[in-house]
């Protein structure tokens, strides 16, 4: 199986996915500017629009679309548990968290808040709009772990999201059930060590461009 | 089975889904600047952010977001086959353009593009990213009926999306294969009937708030 992605985008997701399962899998990392692998191939002989995750499947399938990758996944390793059964009305609401994360967080709030061409106006309408966004899912959080009753593939996506507010205006510590579901889930193994090998190659892709860090993602002492 | 939508919004997919399995529903109509329905319930009680659809089974349960909304449905009624079934590869190419038609279409594209509120700097932006998306889809359905190998849930979904352009700077006659397949699934008996319903329920809503009915949805002659 190979992963095609981003470091630190929403890729990351389905590595902490196959790193709950256990399972085996190749990263292939794409090169954001250019949307070339790093071995040199184009990505977007992968996906026309540059678009990750993609996952090559054993059987030379490739599924896009993380609520599409995230649930494939999650039923190829059932073992792992981090979906609830296919056709369960807990399904159904895992459904809606991939739905809601996708379409109102990562699209509605977050990508205009870090593309590289995004105009200030719009930024400033995302961010005015994204707020009500996280205020549902934090009184959803009050006094719950996990968005379901268990971890899951929706923690993945979210966990993944929220990481996002470090490189934008908006202070996670607003939402106290937010910030420490955060805490929470990186404290879990999986989590822990998708972030620290994304970081690591996110660090190498900038120093590839000639770019400093985000002071938000340098290492700290604490 | 209770649905709770706006006229001519997303929820549209969902009233077509019904109609295709022939189903009882009861329409819930929302007033989308007071968010109450026309009963007067207020329906943030139904869902805090005010966005539809959203499902009350027959059972009580809420379900909301498109993508499972829409799988909930194909699955409570498989005679209609509207979707493949749970946990087949067909399933997650439809969860692909599921997630592909809320992220990229929807929410991306077309939410900036009417939102009453919406500077035009983010009109301009989406307008700008949105079209590569058109081209990618506009690929796909070269040769093809539907997104699948057959109707789905994912077509009532992209054919509500597509009537949108209607009130956009976007000429759907710029993708021939896009347009064939909106002027196809418009002829369609459940897609048919589903706009003429809600285009009756949309003027009605525009007449209550004393606005004009936009040029573009006006009964034509041809």
């Amino acid at each position: 199986m190979q992963l095609y992605g981003l470091p630190l985008s929403c890729s990351l997701a389905t590595r902490i996915a196959l790193l709950e399962a256990g399972a085996p899998f190749e990263y292939v990392e794409v090169d954001g500017p250019t949307k070339r692998t790093l071995g040199g191939a184009d990505y977007r002989e992968i996906h026309p629009l540059g678009l990750v995750p993609a996952l090559r499947t054993d059987d030379g399938q490739i599924v896009i679309e993380n609520a599409a990758v995230l649930q494939y996944v999650a039923d190829l390793l059932p073992a792992a548990e981090l979906a609830p059964p296919a056709g369960s009305l807990e399904r159904v609401r895992l459904q809606q968290w991939l739905g809601f994360i996708g379409t109102e967080l990562h699209k509605g709030l977050f990508a205009p808040l870090f593309a590289p061409d995004v105009p200030e106006a719009v930024r400033a309408y995302a961010l005015a709009k994204g707020t009500s966004r996280l205020d549902y899912v934090a009184r959803h959080l009050e006094g719950r772990e996990f968005l379901l009753d268990r971890f899951s593939v929706a923690d993945a996506y979210l966990v993944t999201v929220l990481a996002w507010t470090l490189v934008t205006p908006i202070d996670l510590k607003q939402w106290p059930s937010l910030a420490a579901y955060a805490r929470r889930l990186h404290a879990r193994p999986s989590v822990a060590a998708a972030f620290h090998a994304e970081r690591k190659l996110y660090t190498e892709e900038l120093a590839r461009h000639g770019k400093p860090l985000p002071a938000a993602l340098r290492p700290r002492a604490d």
